[in-house]
């Protein structure tokens, strides 16, 4: 390991997360929602009088407050994936992965805001850090609320950074679970080979809760890994220089207690191409109808897109996922000498401005090779916005990396809490 | 291979088959919906207004009227997956099979009725070749529809056995390619591990049309088989004598041309047992919203399946996927030695009454092992009724399968038409 300079990148250890578990927690959000939504913009759609007075159901979530992303159907809100083409679009049922939160006692209390069919078009949300930068997308609004303490739960997904980037930028933890672990039933999906419904918390504890109840299986204690494969990634040089010494900085405090070895992975470069490929090629099926009865209301955005995938042929796309497939078969390997693998999130701190959400470079390859992943937050940027870390376990073992994330959590730095809630 | 009656099996061979192309086939499929809708129901939604002097699009499929299962979602016509949740229903959205047949120049003729959530529930669609009996289901009314000529195609799925065993009853070609094959963008699941897009046709030239425009590769001119492998299956003796005569027949009629050697795979009896529980674990998620909002519109063949997955726990469901893959694993070494299998499609002819739709038995263990089929019709029972048989290929060779069949199809008899329409 390189000599780091620790102190530029710890924060103090004295703010506790939030996470709200009682009818006093839902009243608590209600009150930060109606302090700083109108600056934030998390949410698309909220109503105030369906929530205040509502009485939980007991369960592993009773009374967590649960902000739901727009490409997520409810009945109880309208849902328009971030398009125009949907305004006011009511779907009857709610999507299962509302209904089982529901079911464990989790509040739905609103719909977050997704960029278009969580692609690149941003939504209005502001960054609860900074009101200037980015949040991150697609997940927007489910990361800004989390982080502000509007809700203790995001629902989020990604397709190939859309949870992992608005984590990291937001400053909280973040699980996407491997490929197929959540039902989808009522998601509105953007390349199937992809697209992975995961979840927002301030705190790991927040995802070991959510993913017993989506996933189905309930992650135990802390657990230190044996080996940890420290990858920089082929793409290493794309991120900024506070990004490394934050990844730098995580590497050590993680190795004072086990082995953390470099990982190079360069024979996994052209994940990223196949990843876009691939990505491109469904998104013209899926998105089939919209584009054929209203252009005229897609992005710039989202026809480029489609522009690039109709340009794929047939026997590329199968070539790409044959080799896909070939990769992912590597990694499995690669998974019988560590146990976990610490990577990138984020190029650096959420850019400034609103008109873009970032690069969604550092999770190309994971979304592809369908790896579970926890975005880890504590560590910090040279203004001193949040960095996250990640790290990605191997294919369907996802308690596993849960309780690995556990473990490395009590060594990173707690979270932020953005000055603008401070009070709350 | 046994002595066997041929001629019993044998129907004559002076029918050809339906398949419109063109503006005077819209008109045709018109008068003759008009002559015998009323007494098979095959629509559950229909606009004669909107398809009368429709102008289509060119294309592969220009002017071919496509029945749409109504677990798939329309703009133009109301959506309700068979069930009475859903009354009215109105997605704003076309599904994307239906999106990308449009653009090949079909026309979408209306939507077809589907049992409830394509599960057991019966619609009311009578089969054509015999009002007193089930046309088979989920896809009832895209199967009655094709075989009654009042649609070229059918768009159809298949959880358990939901295409097979109505293109076996109704006496029509189906296709039920590897699962992941076709975008299932807009399409209502029942279980994700399952649910695949599928194809009912006159003929094979049919499914290779549509499966050009839907999945994508064009397969080329009948091929002849090196080697078949005629699996009876372990279920056989749940088959009627009418049903196991018309297999012997057809695998004498193939053999004459080509080596078919019996083939047992006891080793997968299990595959049944692993598909009802992973079914049922999964239907659980997927109806969520449902139950919890509406169990009282809920049939009581949901209502048991919905108990009999609570009971499954996570463990055990992990448990199965895990030894599913193992067979997917199997299953391919099968496809070393054998270009295609040979199966019963049904148990036999369609039973009697409308109450129930028959019985899956011969579809559960290749929809679990995930492997295109191809139904053809050509064989008749001892009630002078259809019985199909089934083609099965290797994993994603859908293609091949098709010439393979196209193949089978030219020694078999032709496809029975249904006396209801045989003046049109």
């Amino acid at each position: 390991m390189k000599t780091i300079e620790r102190k530029k990148v710890l924060p103090e250890r004295s703010i506790q997360p939030v996470m709200a578990s009682t009818q006093n927690g839902i009243d608590r959000m209600l009150k930060i929602i109606e302090a700083v939504e109108p600056q934030i913009g998390a949410f698309c759609a909220f109503d105030r009088a369906r929530i205040h007075g509502f009485v939980p159901r007991p369960g592993l979530l009773s009374g967590v407050g649960v902000g739901v992303k727009d490409i997520i159907e409810t009945k109880d809100f309208p849902t328009t994936y971030g398009s125009p083409i949907y305004d006011g679009f009511r779907p009857r049922a709610d999507a299962t992965c509302v209904s089982l939160l529901e079911r464990a006692g989790a509040v739905n209390m609103g719909k977050t805001v997704t960029t278009e069919f969580a692609f690149f078009r941003p939504g209005k949300t502001r960054n609860p850090h900074d009101l200037n930068r980015t949040p991150g997308g697609s997940s927007s609004g489910s990361a800004a609320a989390v982080a502000a303490g509007m809700v203790g739960l995001g629902l989020a997904s990604q397709t190939a950074a859309s949870l992992t980037r608005p984590a990291s930028y937001c400053g909280i933890a973040g699980l996407k679970p491997s490929f197929g672990s959540y039902s989808l039933a009522g998601v509105k999906g953007l390349a199937p080979s992809f697209d992975t419904l995961g979840v927002l918390a301030p705190n790991v504890a927040g995802l070991v809760a959510a993913h017993g109840v989506l996933g189905g299986g309930m992650a135990g204690h802390p657990v230190r890994p044996t080996r940890i494969g420290f990858c920089r990634t082929p793409w290493w040089n794309q991120g900024k220089a506070d990004m490394h010494l934050a990844l730098e900085n995580a590497a050590e405090l993680l190795g004072a207690e086990t082995l953390v070895e470099p990982l190079a992975l360069d024979g996994f470069v052209e994940g990223e191409g196949l990843h876009k490929l691939i990505m491109s090629y469904e998104a013209v099926q899926v998105l089939a109808s919209e584009y054929d009865n209203h252009a005229n209301l897609l992005s710039p955005q989202i026809l480029a897109l489609i522009r690039s995938g109709t340009a794929v042929s047939y026997d590329d796309y199968l070539a790409a996922r044959i080799k896909a497939r070939q990769l992912r078969r590597e990694i499995s390997e690669v998974f019988e000498n560590y146990d976990v693998l610490l990577a990138p999130a984020a190029p650096g701190e959420a850019p400034l401005g609103l008109e873009v959400t970032g690069d969604p470079i550092f999770s190309r390859l994971w979304t592809l090779l369908r790896l579970p992943s926890v975005t880890l937050p504590g560590m910090v940027g040279e203004n001193g916005l949040p960095i996250g870390i990640q790290l990605l376990g191997a294919r369907n073992t996802d308690e596993k990396l849960l309780e690995y994330a556990a473990w490395a959590e009590s060594l990173l730095p707690p979270r932020q809490i953005p000055k603008i809630v401070a009070n709350y």
